[in-house]
């Protein structure tokens, strides 16, 4: 049995739990405080960041490369398919979003209202969020504009891109800071995305404490 | 003829060319002023970052993805080799490098010293300085520890995880910042990076009005 060591709103925690649903591969999950720094996860990941992936094995695998990793040793169905430069591409989208978005919107919104309370590093600042609610219009309008030209964000097929994407809007959507109203291409790809099976244990999150708004786990939002 | 659009204190930028040169692909180099944010630039990367790399065939592609991109499309030698497990491994320090050293030391001292400057974005923050310096001590330790028990950062072969720290290190050694007396280990490990041919542009880099310290290319520091 794999074992996950993850946060509930950790986007790159999600992306690898909608992974191996779609890989249809079953999963402990253990939540990990990584800011109490346990020695015994420090030998896991020296970064003591989440997520890392034990394997059958006892091997540990950290962080983003967990979704290569495990495509690699799973290979049906393939999420980063097609030829060099259609992998570079699923690659680009994927950075996107776990840099950009995460630099303009996540860590804005996530990191201030939820991670600074988890870890008890201070309160939220209320420009950062202004920010965060600011930046979320043009990732919104960049989903559209990809899913006008494409079947899915990389091409033609679901791939790690889509994945990516919607790990870290659903942890935003959790908060409620999604402004679904402004953008109808973005809502009509997550839609398709909250629709597929291996996003359901991601819509059934409750968080003790932090209830997600009404149409969080909602197919018609 | 391959083009890559890159910045020449820009670690990822580096690591590209360094790996070109690993595979004796020639590439003409345009410098671009990303805060500039050309039109016909951003037609290539949405996100305006370096490095971009224009293939033969008239494609872009971008930032980190470039890595794998190249060592898919020209396999020899390999530069992320070896069963799923050793990939990740690989991967999990190129992102230690990429995301981990670039937080706590690139953006605090080139980010600092040189991207404000040439971008007109303000004046260096003494603090963030101090806080690259003093970081940069443990990241060269880690480098220390990894390089007294494996031939490579990696494991036995030469990988994308040296190309991506040493691409970060010859930055802030450009800036004389790296303090190698205190850390043999790491400076036994670069010294071997030094000698590859693959990095001789790096260390003729000559950045006007920026000139590096007589060290920096010196194979005897």
């Amino acid at each position: 049995m794999l074992t996950l060591h993850h946060l509930w709103l950790s986007p790159v925690c999600r992306a690898v739990r909608i992974l191996l649903g779609e890989k249809d591969l079953e999963c402990e999950l253990v939540v990990e405080h990584t800011w109490e720094r346990r020695p015994e996860f420090l030998a896991l990941n020296p970064a003591c960041e989440v997520p890392v992936l034990v394997t059958d094995g006892g091997d540990a695998v950290c962080g983003s490369t967990i979704c290569e990793y495990v495509d690699e040793v799973h290979r049906t169905p393939a999420l980063l398919a097609g030829d060099a430069l259609a992998r570079a591409e699923t690659r680009r989208l994927v950075a996107w979003f776990d840099d950009k978005f995460k630099a303009e919107v996540t860590d804005y919104l996530v990191g201030e209202k939820v991670d600074k309370r988890l870890s008890g590093s201070g309160h939220p600042d209320s420009e950062s969020i202004r920010a965060g609610k600011h930046n979320v219009h043009y990732h919104l309008d960049y989903i559209g504009y990809l899913f006008e030209r494409r079947n899915w964000l990389a091409g033609d097929d679901f791939s790690l891109a889509d994945i990516a994407a919607a790990a870290h809007i659903s942890c935003v959507d959790y908060l409620g800071d999604v402004p679904w109203d402004d953008h109808p291409g973005a809502r009509d790809w997550y839609a398709r995305i909250k629709s597929r099976p291996s996003f359901r244990p991601i819509l059934a999150d409750h968080i003790p404490g932090l209830p997600p708004p009404r149409h969080y786990a909602d197919l018609d939002f």
